[in-house]
This record gives C-alpha cells, sequence and structure tokens, in this order.
C-alpha cells in the first residue's frame, strides 16, 4: 500500500547558531517522502524548476518515491532561508521566494488517484482541498497545517477538516485555532471541527493524539543536541502515514494510531539529528528498532497489580480509604 | 516505612480568573503530607500559629500524618495570596506574611531521626541542610526547591545536592539553575551537581526522570479543566516519596522510581481538580486505580514485533534497508 504526498519541495538555506548550510533539499513533500519510504511506497506531487539537482531526484528515487507527480516547469525552485536562535523552537525566516511553486496547482497522475493513504502536507489549504477533489476512496487522510494558513486561510482550514480523518499541528496553532489555552480542550473543539483525530505536536515535549473517546500521550525521545529541526513535522506526519500504510488494512483502529505516532515521533528524532535529509538518508533498520525498543523502556512503568492485593502499596491497617 | 516531611504549612488566599478562595490550608508540608498519606504515614515537621484552625489540624490527624514535629507558637500562621492568570500557568503572588515561619528552625523529634524516607518540601534550602544534619541513616532523600532559592541562597542548594537523592523541580528552574536550555543536557547537568535522580516537572506536557544512565518520560494525565493548580508541585513530592515508603525496601530501583512518578503526575492531577485539598481529601482507592489503568492504556503503544518478521511493516522488496 502506498502513501499520496502532496506538498513543496524546497531548496533551504539554513543557520543555526553554530552552523550555516545552504542549497539543502527541503519542504514538507521532501521530509515527509523520505520520512514515509521507511514504511511504504510513495506517489509525490509537488512542483520544481528546471534548476532542482539531480542528486535529489536520485536521492527520492533509491527511496521508492515516485515521481510521476513530480512537475518540473522552467524557472528555479522555491527557495526559504530560516535562522534559528540558540532555542531552537524560536525561528525567523530570513528570506521567501516562491518561484515556480507559485504556480502549483497540483494535478495527481490517473494512476495516483486511488492511492489508499494521503498525505496533505503543509501547503495552502486551499490546494489541499483541491487535491481531495481528485482522489477516490482514500482509506485515511492526515493533513498538516501552520499558523500562516489558520491566519490568512481560515475558511479553506474549516472546509478541509470536514473531509480528512486526522489533523496534524503544533500546541501553539492548536491554541491559535481553537482560541482556547487549554490544550485538551482545544484538541476537542478541533474535533468538533470535523476530523476523527488530532495529533498535537509538542516538540521537546512529544505529542498528543486524540479522538472523541480516546487520548495518547506520546513522549519526545530525548536528544542532548539538536542540529537542525527543520522538517520534523513534516517527517512526523510522512512516518506516520508511511506506517498506516504500511499495515495494509481498510480501517485504523486506535493502536494502529498510536504506532503510528511513535513511529513519526522517532524518524522525528532522527531528522533533527542532521541538517536537511542527511540523517534520514544514512539511517539504517536497526537504528529504528534499537531507538522504539529504547523509547518503549523510557515510557513504560508497569503495572498496578499491588494495589490489589491486601498488601503492599496500599494500607490496610488504615482508615484512609 | 513511614516518610519524613518538612516544609511549609500556610494558610493561602488564591485567587483564579473564575473563582476565589480565602484561609485555605497550604503550604508545601501540607500538600506534601496529604499526597504521601495515600501511601504510607507521614512524620510532619512544621511551623504554625496559634491561629492555625483546628479543623486543619484534624485533617491530619484523619490521615495518618503524625504532628509530633509540629511546633505550635505564639503568633500568626504563614499566609500567602496569590492569583492565576488564564494561562494557569503563570501566577503573582499578591502578598507574603512570613509570620511565624520566619522562625523556622526545623528540629527532629528524636522518634522521627531514623525516618527512612525524606522528603525535603520547598523550603529555604538552608533548612533542608540543617534538616539532614540531623536525620539518621535515611534510605531515600528527595528535595524539592523553587526559582527564588535558585536566585538568593545557591550556594546551600548545590551544598545540598551532594546530599540528596532526587532533586525534584520545573523545567524553567532546570533551566535558571543549569544557565543549558536543553532539558535533556540541563538534566544531566543537576546530575553532576550530586543527585543520583532529577525529576523535571513541565506541568501540562508531564515529568522526566533522569539517572546518569536511564530515562523516563511520563505525560501527563489530561485535564480538561484546572480549577487551581496550587500544591502540584508538592503533592507530586509527596505521593512520589510516599509511595517509595510503601515499598518497604533498602534500595530503590529505576523502575520503583518510575511507578513513584507514575503515582506522584496522578495524585497532582486530582489536586488541581479543586481548590486547596478538596479534591484529596475525598479521593478514593478506586479513583486512583481507575486513572492509573486509565493512565498506562493513555501511555503505552505496543511491541515492535512486526518489525523483526520479512512480512508485514518492514518492506523486504525493497532496496531501502
Amino acid at each position: 500500500m502506498s502513501v499520496l504526498i502532496v506538498g513543496s519541495i524546497a531548496i533551504d538555506s539554513i543557520k543555526t547558531q553554530l552552523e550555516e548550510h545552504p542549497n539543502l533539499l527541503g519542504g514538507s513533500a521532501s521530509y515527509g517522502s523520505i520520512g514515509a519510504s521507511f514504511f511504504s511506497p510513495v506517489n509525490l506531487v509537488g512542483i520544481v524548476g528546471t534548476d532542482f539537482p539531480q542528486q535529489y531526484v536520485d536521492l527520492f528515487k533509491s527511496r521508492r518515491v515516485d515521481l510521476v507527480g513530480l512537475e518540473v516547469i522552467e524557472g528555479k525552485t522555491f527557495r526559504w532561508a530560516g535562522e534559528y536562535e540558540w532555542d531552537m523552537n524560536n525561528r525567523k525566516t530570513l528570506h521567501t521566494e516562491l518561484n515556480v511553486f507559485e504556480m502549483f496547482s497540483p494535478k495527481l497522475p490517473a494512476a495516483y488517484r486511488s492511492t489508499p493513504i494521503i498525505l496533505l502536507g503543509n501547503i495552502n489549504p486551499g490546494l489541499q482541498n483541491h487535491v481531495l477533489n481528485q482522489v477516490e476512496n482514500p482509506r485515511f487522510i492526515v493533513a498538516d497545517t501552520m499558523d500562516l494558513w489558520i491566519t490568512i486561510a481560515r475558511a479553506d482550514l474549516i472546509a478541509l477538516l470536514k473531509k480528512i480523518d486526522l489533523l496534524a499541528l503544533n500546541d501553539g496553532e492548536v491554541r491559535q485555532l481553537t482560541e482556547e489555552p487549554n490544550l485538551i480542550k482545544a484538541g476537542r473543539k478541533i474535533l468538533e471541527l470535523g476530523p476523527k483525530y488530532v495529533a498535537i505536536k509538542k516538540g521537546e515535549h512529544g505529542c498528543l493524539l486524540l479522538s472523541r473517546d480516546e487520548f495518547f500521550s506520546c513522549g519526545a525521545y530525548p536528544l542532548d543536541d539538536i542540529y537542525d529541526p527543520t522538517g520534523a513535522g513534516d517527517t512526523f506526519a510522512g512516518a506516520f502515514s508511511g506506517y498506516l500504510a504500511s499495515l495494509e488494512k481498510e480501517v485504523f483502529d486506535f493502536a494502529d494510531l498510536k504506532k503510528a505516532v511513535v513511529y513519526g515521533s522517532l524518524l522525528a528524532s532522527f531528522c533533527v539529528e542532521s541538517f536537511s535529509l542527511e540523517r534520514l538518508k544514512n539511517l539504517s533498520k536497526k537504528e529504528i528498532i534499537d531507538r522504539y525498543e529504547w523509547f518503549k523502556r523510557a515510557s513504560y512503568f508497569g503495572e498496578i497489580e499491588k494495589l490489589s492485593g491486601a498488601s503492599g502499596v496500599w494500607p490496610t491497617s488504615s482508615t484512609v480509604w
């Protein structure tokens, strides 16, 4: 089972307080596709200019990313430059050149229309809606978004929410969209707008997954050093969607989605360990398995069985109970 | 096995954006003792004035809290008034009257000196050190602290860290103490200062527990409404310490501490569901068990077994791996 991923493909220049790297592969569809490719084949829909480096095309091809949906048109590829502060939760955009991305109007090749899992990467919700008008019988639709669209394209975003299964966004965006400071209440408000699930990404604090009647709290894999947070959210969404596709199921239950969140979080934790896709390019199956096992130990805390007995934890001779 | 708890006992006036309540039982030792009392008997060391309401004395007595160490002296009890903003992570102190608390110099009754588990509630680290000079063969020492002491009593706090097993503090305080923005690195820096463990309390984002070679990430129990966050950290530390005492062990391993963090978090989640100790006063064993079981389901995500096989999640026909 494949994932259809629609989003931006960019050439990034990233500056942190320690390093600066120009001409990196970036964009929501790039990170999403490589994240998903660890789990399933990807059908990529995006647009680049004739300057798009062949090495990046080759990277996609080497990772089961189908490029029939990649439009290459005369002109320059979308370029973005950003700088992170010491506190990497804060970044500023130094420069944006939309270039050919300004003409992006996603057209799904016929072979892509019935892809079972859809990931609408972080692009204008008008375009995300446009993609959904072209798909046939999707089994699960994930959409990512960002603060910009909540501000300038709220109506399109609200319309989109009625058609998707899961919205992924960060805690600040959840509060912005709902005007509710309590994250749990805010998450529920989003569910009232349409999606069956909401994934609230909290960076170093992990991720919450809410449905109308279920809840999952996923920690963040602890990292001593973060080299470049760019694309972490896109990688999360990609790995999440790719994992679902790998299950080859008609319907996904909450346990499936929990694991998808874990894989999304773990792949994102690898993503930020180097600039661009450098870490993900060289990531092995063993590294993912090891991190999963470590993370499980770091998240699990055992049974409550001692509490039910007459001895042990709970006082029997006191009047407390 | 009992817990020795030393800390403040106060009469609080708490204002939120919705409610205002005067003359509440407050203080780190009050919340800590009631939190611990669900798991083990408590030896309380604190100071109050002659105005301290009998109903609060009766509450302690009804909960296995030994009051031989409670000094009652002529004068007024410590009073504190605070106000929370809509975002309850932000509060301001409206009023502080130390009263008899200014004379507090904890003296341990002979019967308390060999209490196996020690909780040094949030008071001046000079006083916390003074308590440790009076204890005999403690098995586990927990200390809580706050931003004020990091600012005005850093040397005493650093001296204390060499003598304790676990320091509990919130994420802002961890960063303040270590001047390191990355919480994982900051936590490790605290371990280098002495304690075997550090518990980093993150409020709505849960709690991290670090040792030199182990790690636990505990989510927060999700709450739609928080009525009064006062005392959540003290209740956490109390329940943590009380749970350890209930194990009746000589030495505690990391699995014990993980569960202690979970009980601490759950009791804190009940604490904030009403003002002062109102919710904890009426809390039943069944409610704790139910919340534990729910929380476990909300934190667990299953095994990775599918990954090792030739089918299922991981591609076998691709070149990715």
